[in-house]
């Protein structure tokens, strides 16, 4: 099995996502279709980027990731797809895909999709989703070629980074997820700490705010705030039964500080 | 394969889509459904019609498509299917059907569903989706045999039209839809501008708001409005990267023109 | 096939509900998973249980149900499944699951989730549906031998109860649940009126209000109040093609009684 794993700003309200699912399984009558996500807000690039990044590594080692947040849809930019290790990626060259292929640790390949009898036909200038990046993934489902999907391409555009500064007494990241329960993940890792002197971790929130870095939403009391290295693998700021970033008013951006005792 | 794509105003947050495909999955336990849209605005039949018609040519031919958008469940309103070429639709026969059956170009077999014993049982007064849709899509999953559903129909309920009139000098029509990003699709087709006099075209909104009629967002600078054939086949209202309904103001019903030059 | 059917406070806008599928799907690639909802409030356990407990039987008999809303991740609350004819339903044992279990008619079997081999490696402290439910559930559909889970659990968490007072002159229940159409379903079921003299049945709201008892919405004109018996076997206070939550603004908790003539 690869399944296919979709990203997309569409919504469910409107059509769009059925579109594109019938498109997937006019090639792929057999396709096994997993939804991440269809409420990135519109063009909002970074955010599918991001989430991309944080689950990942969830996924089947076999997955066929899509990812469409294409505000540029019918312009000059380049629809790709990308091979590294097991995993495929497929969606716009516009940076929704540079933050995953990065972490995956695997060289990758980058072809440009360019064989239009995979296409759907004729292509719309709006729908790209339905029209190449769908029946693309369907036929890569099927075992077509990755070779054959279009030229090599060498590089991919970078979106927005996500970036943490270390240094012997903190490390710095930024909150680059903020999920239902009001749990702000930030951009650090566990590995940004090894130089910081072994002890007790604080985070800081807002340049002064103080919570203990723990390793269970219990180890604090009902209703108060903590670190903990979530889910996904990056430090997030929460609150034991409670929502963080409602309380704190924290927002996307917002620097998190980690310091040693 | 014969997917089985649901339309319907049940949202996502009650258990009425899941029990419905359970009662699906409970006659085809390999039954592929599709789901289009669950957030039609709770009983507004005509959104329905609207959605499945602006969908409809995206699926498999042997789509059997099931529009339950249902405020007279319980009452006389019969239940009913359409066979038009390999497509199926099931419904209500309160208008939802209509739009999309009008434009296959093939010749329609209607059929009541009477034929009780493909429903479960007992059958409730207020959910037929569960009791009667659901499982007749299931059991035409199978393979059952159409004639054998009910009694045919004649005539089926025509709901809400969607208009264009049309002359040597403009072509008028109206927003019948609105998409999450903003853009406008309107009932005007290509074949709508047969008689206007070749040349460039406007899109007129708001009685006096001129747009150009482009074949792609970036033919007009970002933040500019533009008239667009859409994914649809249908003329949109839409803003290069930006919301045009939000911007304008625009409402489905809202008159839109296109003139000449 | 024995579908997993999932119930969470996830909601659909993050990656958890892809991780998790994305979970059971590396377990066992062939599961089908039906969604009931997963737009239960953030930590309403009570929420979630109700409608475990009123979609329960559209399901077939061999479903694995999981319903995740644990606000007590990671902290010493237990995971468990559990075995009541051939059902099984797998969660927090927090009261999630008590509504359902109560109502199957058929003796438990309690299993505490401790055979790690089945789990995710590593375990993070906060998202145990992808980490444990969600491998365990994979595993069940498989065929893993359900005694194989873990040591029994003799009892499980009771949540909120839902009750009903029942004499010869009246019923009294409380609002259970509200759909997405304002029908507010209640805790009374017909067995309950089974000590009220035969004749014409009344629905009394806000301690006043008094409707009709009907079996269809079409037995009041359009606009009208009444209750009725819903699908999921409860009597429901509902306007014929109205909204009878926003109207009468009524809320989950609030007393509804059945008198007789």
């Amino acid at each position: 099995m690869q399944p296919i794993a979709l990203i997309t700003d569409f919504g469910i309200a409107d059509h769009f996502l059925g579109s594109m699912k019938a498109a997937i399984l006019s090639v792929n009558p057999k396709a096994t279709i997993i939804d991440i996500s269809h409420e990135i807000p519109p063009g909002d690039i970074n955010a599918a980027a991001v989430m991309l990044l944080l689950c990942r590594k969830d996924f089947p080692a076999s997955t066929i990731f899509v990812a469409i947040v294409d505000p540029g849809v019918g312009s000059s930019r380049s629809a790709i797809a990308i091979k590294t290790g097991t995993q495929f990626f497929i969606g716009p060259d516009n940076g929704v895909l540079a933050l995953a292929i990065k972490k995956t640790g695997f060289p990758s390949e980058i072809r440009r999709l360019e064989n239009t009898r995979l296409f759907r036909n004729p292509i719309s200038a709006t729908f790209h989703g339905r029209d190449i990046f769908g029946p693309v993934a369907g036929h890569l489902s099927k075992g077509f070629a990755f070779n054959k999907l279009g030229p090599v391409q060498n590089t991919i555009t970078q979106g927005a980074s996500i970036s943490v500064k270390v240094d012997s007494r903190k490390v710095a990241g930024n909150i680059i997820a903020i999920d239902r329960f009001g749990n702000c993940i930030t951009s650090i890792e566990p590995v940004h700490l090894n130089k910081l002197k072994a002890g007790k971790l604080s985070a800081v929130i807002k340049g002064r705010k103080r919570l203990p870095v723990c390793s269970s939403y219990d180890d604090v009391l009902e209703g108060k705030p903590l670190g903990i290295f979530g889910s996904a693998g990056f430090l997030e700021i929460s609150i034991n039964r409670g929502n963080a970033a409602r309380i704190f008013r924290l927002n996307r951006g917002d620097i998190v500080e980690i310091q040693g005792e």
